[in-house]
């Protein structure tokens, strides 16, 4: 079934109007529907409206706080942790992203973690904030385990992205944003609906054997880090995901490990956590604190070029810049709409219902 | 054959005696030597005095400045950057690091990127200054060109790795260093000289075609990134490699890319150059400028524990902490000694008798 065409600006409207209907305040809501748009429109569909309706259910549940009052717990000039008071990632990672750019503004670099917070949406939107003001944009967050450690058989690890954004000059920015599982989730969910095997190494049966069954995963499977055996580095990818998980969890005062609250209401929040809410951290680095800003400029975009004409494997698939699929993504859907497929409509149409809200 | 064992003191000795006669200051022998024997302590052998004879080249070439005078070019409260005037990356990079950590005592972290460097050594060395300060450390490099981007075939590259050391409480460190290729050349390199075949996904040919043989690397064949392939994430590794040229080249001033000047005497340096020297970036963030140390230490010693303890995929070899076999083999290594191959030793006594030192 082709997939429905929605303009941007009805999804954002009913986007914000279910934030508002949540009980978040006008700024919040507007805040929380960009995050959400600004997947849509970079064609990363697994991170927009797609989840809004689990959002929805979290704060249902009560495990989101709709109308959060945040504090800073500790900060020096150039680093602070915020405690997000159990607000929506998609409002406290762009506040923590506002602070971070300030500290920098002021001395240079600014480095954010943020605890008791909720999954944040893209993490590409967070760190290009920082690019914008030419500054390079780092965020991270922790996730629901899914994930086992290299050689493990054990849910540890979330898909724990990581995302870095570097400004250019006439060039779109670079934007790396990974999850450093070898596959994500929903590339599972795909292969699912359409009855297919997946490649072995993406991931493992409940006993952590090597499975092409996508559907292991749902019957208590692990997703495989980024490097799938230990020939090809899985313990590289554990390394990273590891990473994201201290600065993330550790560091920030949020939950950590297998403790990482589940970002879907029907699977219980463990007892006895060892902190609060998941964690995310974020921040942002003036480039004219090392280089002058046009001299950098005229280098980055030298890079991307030099890269780009570089010898491909076939011709008619040349090398591609981290973040140049995605940019020209949103060019072309924000004049020609977001598809929305048959499932996500329903889902969206369902909660206009349930929330007493319009919707296309 | 089996290895000579000799004595740190004894390789130290010698390491320090070969860079004073290279012409570097008593300082700067000491912090070389150092960098060195910390590899070689900690089982990194590609990266101890196996690399001496090397140095020693490119100082003969005159690609190396053993008498630097280091200069910050741009400087904020948290970030700067150093122009290392040709050093060894052996004594710029510790310098960096050193700044980084003052940088960090006063405003909460410090970023130091360096131009007209070389080789750096091991990450894991720098990083751990910061981690001993109860900081977070970070370092990266960029490397000879020798890695082809996901879906290209042409050395663009090179290993780049990426490192972070986290201070823990009564546990050892955790420290991730890593390579962003898929294997190492040193991984090649064994598997040559005992003349097996290597797995797929590690290398391709000169035409970018899939290679299991290791000598392709030398007939101008390329490494693949961390994924290996399109289905398992090459664009990942792709895009933490690019991450580490863009921090250490493009930051810097430093040559990036393809142009980054080869760590061997007998390959030329490119005409044209867009930066000076090869570049590295270090960084260091007071864990205290986030959440008290003492709570921190706990968790990360708890998150430490959770982990070595979590289900392992065969019991007999239980889930691994990164850094944690390096922590080991340092503790055994400085009582029993370090192992030094056949042809490393043959290396380090032609250096003794070119150089006019005594050698074991």
């Amino acid at each position: 079934m082709e997939p429905e065409i929605l303009s941007e600006s009805v999804l954002r409207d009913f986007t914000r109007a279910v934030f508002l209907q949540m009980g978040c305040s006008e700024e919040h809501a507007e805040e929380a529907a960009d995050v959400l748009m600004h997947a849509d429109l970079r064609g990363i569909d697994s991170h927009g409206v797609a989840r809004l309706s689990g959002y929805v259910r979290l704060w249902k549940a009560g495990r989101v706080n709709a109308s959060p009052s945040f504090h800073l717990s500790t900060e020096t000039p150039s680093t602070a942790t915020l405690n997000a008071d159990g607000a929506l990632g998609l409002v406290s990672a762009p506040h923590a992203m506002r602070i971070a750019i300030e500290k920098a503004k002021i001395c240079g670099s600014g480095w954010v973690a943020v605890r008791n917070s909720n999954h944040f949406g893209i993490a590409a939107h967070h760190a290009l904030m920082a690019a914008r003001e030419g500054m390079i944009g780092f965020a991270v967050t922790n996730a629901s385990p899914l994930v086992t450690p290299a050689g493990g058989a054990e849910r540890m690890l979330g898909t724990n992205p990581v995302c870095y954004a570097f400004p250019a000059g006439a060039e779109a920015p670079f934007v790396l944003d990974m999850a450093t599982s070898a596959a994500s989730n929903g590339k599972l969910e795909i292969a699912e609906r359409k009855g297919k095997a997946v490649p072995e190494g993406w991931l493992t049966d409940q006993n952590g054997n090597a499975s092409t069954d996508p559907s292991a995963l749902r019957s208590g499977g692990m997703l495989l880090t980024l490097g799938s055996d230990t020939e090809h580095g899985d313990y590289k990818g554990y390394g990273l995901s590891s990473v994201v998980d201290l600065l993330s969890g550790v560091l920030s005062g949020a939950n950590y490990g297998p403790w990482v609250p589940p970002f879907v209401s029907y699977l219980p929040v463990l007892p006895n956590l060892p902190g609060e809410g998941i964690g995310h951290f974020v921040g942002a680095m003036r480039v004219d604190g090392f280089r002058p800003l046009e001299e950098y400029q005229e280098h980055m975009d030298r890079w991307i070029r030099r890269f780009r004409e570089s010898k491909a494997r076939k011709s008619e698939k040349p090398v591609m810049i981290p973040g140049e699929p995605e940019a020209r993504e949103e060019v072309m859907r924000r004049q020609t709409g977001i598809p929305v497929n048959d499932k996500v409509m329903a889902d969206l149409r369902q909660l206009a219902q349930e929330l007493n809200l319009n919707f296309a």
